[in-house]
């Protein structure tokens, strides 16, 4: 229906996460009426953010250098580690300013169902930074999901040894919520982890 | 927040219809955890399209040769041919499977709001190819929005002297309403109902 080039584009739009074939062909579309530098300016961008992005050789994190900006940092406090699923995480902590420390990256949960385990999330690479006595604190920020919780006790337990103090964050009723909405086990996690004002 | 060739990624993806800040940075991630035969493909199909389409010498459709398929098609009714506003509605109009002429894309529609005039789209190449006696009628199928109604009188008024008769399609398309979006149906309900201007 579509000319090959055409074709293969809204192909490509598709593959995308949450496009579908008429977005796909809206976009595709979008991108045959911009001028040629700004096709080739997208072009250019695709390539260079995907050849000059790697992971941070400390933290894990996306960066486009050796290290990234949070770990070369002077002001961030070195004796605590916040473990999160994927670099989104680390933005949406950073969002809430409240957080100084320093990140690890796991790129993945452990998910047995999917094939995923120990070996294939950056785990190996969080003990290897714990060997300095530098790190009093490792915080787990992994997702509150199954797979989250569940990564969550591994390293737990194989940070342990090591003597540094690991915590989980809060599990409770987010700010905003109606308790009539919240389902069953989060108001027993929220009653659990009840606090005295 | 984001390093450079994130950003650069991110902004070019929100340069797209539709795509707001959250998915932008969804796509451009997912670029990222793409593997680099993919991004690259993805990179060429951008430049491939954009290099090696464009406009029939004839109806001024999408094409990568120098006419496109339909009118190179020996099957097509040559006395016959329908206006559109843009690529998609050939694509909305050939799905019908009612209409077996030739096409003429304007690419745009006369809107003095946004200074486009008559010269700003395809109306003379439009003109150009009644000079033989082979076409006898052109159907009207721009939008029926204000500027496409505005555009569909004054081409109309444009080939009246020639003899050819124009015809509009039917309001059976909803007023305000998009040809790319509007059901087959319609579509053909709007074909067969159409009326001498």
């Amino acid at each position: 229906m579509y000319i090959a080039p055409l074709a293969a584009l809204i192909e490509h739009f598709e593959r995308l996460p949450g496009i579908g074939h008429k977005t796909a062909v809206r976009l595709s579309f979008s991108v045959l009426s911009a001028t040629d530098e700004e096709a080739k300016s997208f072009a250019d961008a695709i390539l260079n953010a995907k050849s000059s992005i790697h992971y941070c050789s400390i933290c894990q994190d996306l960066t486009d250098g050796d290290t990234c900006r949070i770990c070369q940092s002077s002001k961030r406090d070195k004796s605590i580690i916040c473990v999160v699923e994927g670099p989104k995480d680390v933005l949406a902590m950073e969002k809430t300013g409240e957080f100084n420390g320093l990140y690890h990256v796991l790129h993945g949960v452990i998910s047995p169902m999917d094939g995923i385990g120990p070996e294939e999330i950056k785990a190996k690479e969080l003990v290897a930074r714990l060997t300095s006595d530098e790190v009093k604190e490792v915080i787990m920020a992994t997702n509150l999901t199954v797979e989250g919780e569940a990564t969550a006790t591994y390293l737990a337990r194989l940070i342990k040894p090591t003597g540094v103090k690991v915590t989980r964050i809060a599990r409770g009723v987010p700010v905003g919520g109606d308790l009539e909405y919240v389902d069953e086990v989060t108001l027993t996690m929220a009653l659990e982890g009840r606090r005295e004002i």
